[in-house]
This record gives C-alpha cells, sequence and structure tokens, in this order.
C-alpha cells in the first residue's frame, strides 16, 4: 500500500532515518555515520545506498514511499541547503541528489523547523496549528509554526530565537557574530558561564551538576538560574505577545531537568506577558527527544501531501 | 457588475467607509461620527443606515458588493469584537448585526491588522506575503502577516508590538498594567517623557517639537532619538531574527518624521538583526496614512474570495 513516509534528520555525527505510514506510526527506524570526509561529498549516496539496503533486507518497496523529508543542519532557501557547516555544504542541491537516485520527492528543512514540526504532529494531547518552540540546550533554537506550517523566512532564519538581541552588563559574543544575543545567556553554556562568573570561579562544566547544586540549595546557582530564565522568560514572552501562538514547547538538553526548569521558566513569562495572555497560556515539554527531527521531517511530507489532497 | 467589497476603520471618533473594486480599486469613500452613546449600541445601524443611504445617492445597487471588512479598535475573537473600551463594547456581535440588516457577509478584524493588511495589498511596490507592520505613534502597535493572512493570535494578541518587555533602569507602567513594555519607551509619548527627564524639565510636548530640536542639532533630543531607536531596534530585530519578513514597514505619526526617524532605526535594527539578516532587509515607511485600515479591512474580504475562489 501506498501510503509510506520517510523521515531523516541529518546531524553531525550520525544520520538518523526512519520509514512512518501517513498517520505518523514509526515502521522502522535506524541510523549510519555521517561521513563529512570530502566536504561532505558522499553523504546523499550513502543516504541513498542504506535506504536502498534497509527496504530491501525488510522487503519493503521503495513504490509505496510517497515522499522523504529530510532534516539539515543548516539553512535552506528554496529547497537548497545555503550552509551546514557542521558537514562542508554551501549551496548544496541534496533534494535533486536524492531525487534523482530514489525517484521519489523530498523536501528540506532545517533540522529546528523539523523538531518543531515533529512536537506539532506527534507531541501534543490535542491538534494545534501555531506552535513556538524553543529548544534549551548547547545554544538556544527554535521553529515557529504558523497555521500548521514552519516559519521558513526570507534568508531561511525564520525561528533563530537564539539570536534575540538582549540587553546586559556584560558583553558576550555569540557564535553568530552578534553581541549579546539570548543563546549567549539562555543556553546551557551560558547558565555555566553565569554561575561560574558570579562564583568567580569554574563551580559546573555541565548543568546536570548545577541543577545538582540548585536541589542542595546553593544560593549561587539558585541565583543563575533566576537569571537564565529571566533572559528567557523576557525573549520568549516577547515572542507570545507578538505571535499569541496556541502552545509554547520547551526542548533540548536543558528542559530534562524539568519543572526545576520548566516552573521558574513559566513564571518568568507570565510575569512579562501581555495580560490577556499572561494567566493563559499552553507550556510544556517537548517529549520525542531526539526523535523530533524524523518525525518532523516525515510530517512536512505528509503536510504537503494533505494540501494537495493526494 | 457583482465585483465590490467595502472597508469600514471604526475609530474612537469617526468611523472611516470605503467602496473598492475586488482590485483595490477605491471608488467611494466617506465617513460619519462614532456615536459612543448608550455603550456605543447604536453604531451598527448607524453604519447600515449610512451604507444604504449612500449608495442610494450614488445609485449604486448593495447587491453589487461582494462582502464588508471592519477594523474594529480592540480585540476579535471567533468574529465577535471581546472588547472595544472607547467604543463600550464587550462582547459585541457586530459581525452577525450587520449581516442580518444588510444581508452580506461581513469579516471583522482588529484596526492595527486590518493598517498591516492594506499596506500589504496596497503599499508594497512587489508583492509581498511575509510583513512585519510596525506604528510607532502615540503608542506603538503592529500586525504581523505570514503567508498572505494576518495573525490575529489565540487571544486576539497577534502582533502586539507594543508590548514586548524590554529592560530598562527606570519603571514605566504601562497601559496594559505591565512595567516597561516596549511601548512605553518606543512611543511618541515614550519618546517625550525620555527627553522631559534627560532634561529634568518639560522640553517639548508633542514629538514635532521633538524632532525640530533634533534637526537644530539639540544634544538632548539626539540623545533622546539614539534611545527610542535603540529600544525600538533591538524589538523590531528580535521579531525579524524570529519571523526573517520580506518586508518591515513603519507607520504611525511618529514615522511622519521620515528619514530623521527611520534612518537611525534602520542602523539600530541592522546592528541587533542576525548577520544573514542584516545588510539584508526591506524596511520602508507605511504610505497609506489613514486609509490603511480601510484598505486592510476590505482585503481581508477579498482574500478571503480569493482563497475559496469564489
Amino acid at each position: 500500500m501506498i501510503n509510506k513516509v520517510m523521515g531523516i534528520d541529518i546531524g553531525g555525527t550520525s544520520i538518523k532515518l526512519a520509514l512512518f505510514d501517513v498517520t505518523g506510526l514509526m515502521l522502522d527506524q535506524w541510523s549510519i555515520p555521517t561521513n563529512t570526509a570530502n566536504a561532505g561529498s558522499e553523504i546523499p549516496v550513502e543516504i541513498v545506498d542504506s535506504i536502498n539496503e534497509r527496504m530491501n533486507q525488510n522487503n519493503q518497496e521503495l513504490a509505496e514511499v510517497l515522499g522523504i523529508g529530510i532534516g539539515v543542519p543548516g539553512p535552506v532557501t528554496d529547497q537548497v541547503v545555503k550552509r551546514a557547516v557542521n558537514l562542508g555544504w554551501t549551496d548544496f542541491p541534496l533534494k535533486q541528489m536524492i531525487e534523482n537516485s530514489l525517484n521519489i520527492p523530498v523536501a528540506l528543512l532545517n533540522d529546528a523547523n523539523a523538531a518543531a514540526l515533529g512536537e506539532l504532529w506527534k507531541g501534543s494531547t490535542e491538534p494545534v496549528q501555531n506552535v513556538v518552540f524553543v529548544t534549551v540546550g548547547t545554544g538556544v533554537g527554535g521553529g515557529i509554526i504558523v497555521n500548521g506550517k514552519i516559519l521558513n523566512g526570507e534568508h531561511s532564519s525564520g525561528g533563530e530565537i537564539g539570536h534575540i538581541p538582549v540587553q546586559a552588563e556584560e558583553e558576550r559574543i555569540c557564535g553568530c557574530g552578534n553581541i549579546n544575543c539570548l543563546e549567549c545567556y539562555g543556553s546551557a553554556n551560558g547558565m555555566i558561564q553565569t554561575l561560574n562568573r558570579l562564583a568567580d570561579e569554574t563551580v559546573v562544566s555541565n548543568t546536570k551538576e548545577l541543577f545538582t547544586l540548585i536541589q542542595m540549595n546553593n544560593l549561587l546557582a539558585k541565583e543563575t538560574l533566576k537569571i537564565t530564565v529571566d533572559y528567557l522568560g523576557r525573549a520568549i514572552a516577547g515572542i507570545v505577545n507578538t505571535l499569541d501562538p496556541e502552545e509554547i514547547v520547551i526542548g533540548g538538553g536543558v528542559s530534562e531537568a524539568g519543572q526545576l526548569f520548566l516552573s521558574p521558566l513559566r513564571d518568568a513569562i507570565e510575569s512579562y506577558a501581555f495580560p490577556q495572555i499572561a494567566g493563559n497560556f499552553r507550556l510544556r515539554k517537548a517529549i520525542l527527544g531526539n526523535e523530533a527531527g524524523m518525525y518532523g521531517a516525515a510530517y512536512q511530507v505528509v503536510s504537503t501531501l494533505k494540501e494537495y489532497a493526494i
């Protein structure tokens, strides 16, 4: 039966692949290492070979696959990967290459956007169409979904929540080259830097240690959390006051601290949100973890099929 | 020929009405005073009477009007006006009332959103679908358009740009009840307050006087402008980094200062924008002035007709 789609998430160290039916039931999942040799030029062939091999192994027909969605670690404009620094790609025509080899329609999207779509499709308990997805991990990233569609933007910078400018007494230089982006303060790295600076020595090297200190009622660690959620809360409230979404979803490594992190974050957003939103917004933790990208990449295909009522 | 639409903009002092053809050519325009007596309960009847009278005068047939769009000064949820403080309305079924009287489909939307749609339809030199519209006037307002549609939001707070929280040393209380919203610093009132505070006396009472001082090279007035565009630039860059629109449109009374205001504002946005956007975004002044709301209200009808290919 021709009712299958594939979702692929290309990361810097591994490529995750999954086969779904169009309702989002995951039928198969596997991964291959990311081969960054020769500026990532082997990656398309290795994806194609891996798909063919896996389908053969499982006695599945490629002809049953309606489309393949692929999340990539970089901006995508007009279905071309503009840049993927970790892979070595610049203006890389991945869609065309995979389509030529497999003769199946391919849809590309940015990996953070794919994760957001995954949470839209399979993470929410009720159907939603307007979601702000924020990942708080090594950096701060995100995806904006409006009317069920990812907002990619004119320069594929839609959802670059981590680069909202913040006001601070310090000057921290962001990876993007700007000074005092949200990511410099609201990310795992930002939190660690804040605590070490407050303590004037290296107290922790990761956020797990930091949250352990918080549970032990360490004052500087608690102050660090307060500062961090204040930066995040202010920026997220700014987005929420502008977009007024149905749901805010928080993912990424730091969200694994659970309510210890999410509860003060919710309070901070609430304190800055527009009054008619403040008591009245939905915030939840992302639940798909590192499978979100595969789900979302597959959903990009499914939503296109729906649109054209195929 | 049945190819006409109406656009109505209900303000606190007057109601502006216009007849357009579906391409956006304005065929007729008039206004009536806003009657706020009896909690604004006479307004629907007076709109209906005024339309009937005007059509009769001009020998035009109401049957030629495909639909009526109405911009209202308050939030609209599920096509009901939730609140319009200036008019005295709460949960006011304006759509139903006008439809029952005229037997023509009515679409309601918030007035700032209507102005944004008007600029999308008739203000841009080339077709755009993704626009951030910011009005800098007595307050700071706005509208967000994604894929050609206004983003109204879950609580009709989409585009409430004026209530993005900002960080400041002072504490200014916003009309919404929160402290230090963008509007407290980035609006005409905010600018005047900033200058008077810097000077420690009442120097100006309106922004026209303030811009005259700037042209005369007054240092405190120039400092005020710098502070103002910094607040606005940071907030708008935050939106732009998140939504990555095709165009930023600046309207409202303060925008009438032209390049004296827009040029430093552009510089401020550029300094805070994500690098791939910074050198590369379009910002323009709104051009429809107080006619934008009528155009946008009419376009709300036209875009619905297009969607259903009527």
